[in-house]
């Protein structure tokens, strides 16, 4: 297909198209004609994921390139992948001042980790991320308790497992794939369930309460 | 306290805690002399508050502007607050081309959150949201079944249902304010536990694919 059907069938402008191909997020089409190339299913594939991690991943152009790269790399073992992914995934966090706060922050969530029998990269990003998440609820007086993360923890360690159990252990590029892709969609599906779930508890809890209209005998 | 005490209190700059009154994120402090101003603990927490969604929760000051006036206006009911927050929590997503894919997901996902017997409106961002990640899904090839939401719908309600306990329906400016603290570091948290799970299991299951040293008899 030319460069305009990749366009309406993907959705993404001709211009962003271009964009992508001069970046090298996209591999070139087979030229037919002076200015005029044809592209195939493998070039919409790409850039629907492109599309997925930016628009519903909310992650950059850098971050995006570095995931399709380890996902393609063939001799990069699963769990290098998967570092890769948290790395795209955890933008950093710069919150100078307090830094004892931050240490001991550290510390609680590491003996919180070394409590669920998870052994993780001392510089695992979702472990700085925790900490500044917990740093963050104790200055801010809003719970005092590292315990409040268990049932969090629970529900995370039964998902990982049931993902995981999509992804063989021999596992092909198209694989890899699915699994990068599931691992950034499904943090956004969860996050608006949980949300979904606040609405729906809360509208429930406050009709209880003030009842909207009076109740039928 | 001066505004250099605030600032080496907070972490933040003296230019961007200037820029913060300057925005009315921040109240003005009390005029002690031409140019000086004297600020308080509720000046330290505010700016804590500002940090924690800026920095760990990744929201733009208009975001953050939004959560904090809805906080402080006690009129809005709790329902109406989470709305709120969704709203801020929320991107939008903007993805042009297959509004058939959409549509069609979109009828599943309302069709799955009936089955949950969550009662949302229709159009709750996270409603939306679901629906993007799920045509993204299906058009990536992904994922076929609806079905796969299950388990992280399930693990949402248990997180909400734990997380609404600790909202007091007669809530004070302060529960509420912790309230949106936590909607909006809980995601995050959440986030990062779950791919702390997925190192682990994943090293977990690697490992004994491949051992790294033979078993000791």
């Amino acid at each position: 297909m030319r460069i305009s059907d990749l366009s309406r069938q993907s959705g993404v402008p001709v211009a962003t198209i271009k964009y992508y191909l001069r970046e090298r997020l996209l591999r070139p089409g087979t030229p037919t004609a002076r200015n005029q190339a044809e592209y195939d299913a493998s070039h919409l594939q790409r850039l629907r994921l492109i599309r997925a991690f930016t628009n519903i991943g909310q992650l950059d152009l850098s971050s995006v390139r570095e995931l399709i790269e380890a996902t393609e790399d063939e001799d990069l073992p699963l769990p290098k992948l998967y570092e890769v992914v948290n790395r795209a995934l955890f933008p950093g966090h710069h919150v100078p001042g307090d830094p004892d706060g931050l240490a001991r922050a550290w510390l609680e969530v590491t003996n919180f980790i070394d409590g669920l029998g998870w052994r993780v990269e001392l510089d695992a990003p979702g472990r700085d991320t925790l900490a500044h998440v917990r740093a963050a609820l104790v200055r801010l007086g809003c719970e005092s308790e590292m315990e409040f993360f268990t049932p969090f923890a629970a529900a995370a360690e039964r998902l990982a497992v049931l993902e995981l159990s999509l992804v063989p252990t021999e596992s092909t590029v198209a694989d890899r794939a699915a699994a990068v892709v599931r691992t950034v969609l499904f943090e956004v599906a969860l996050a608006a369930l949980r949300r979904l779930a606040h609405e729906h508890y809360l509208t429930q809890r406050e009709e209880l309460t003030y009842p909207l209209a009076p109740a039928v005998a």
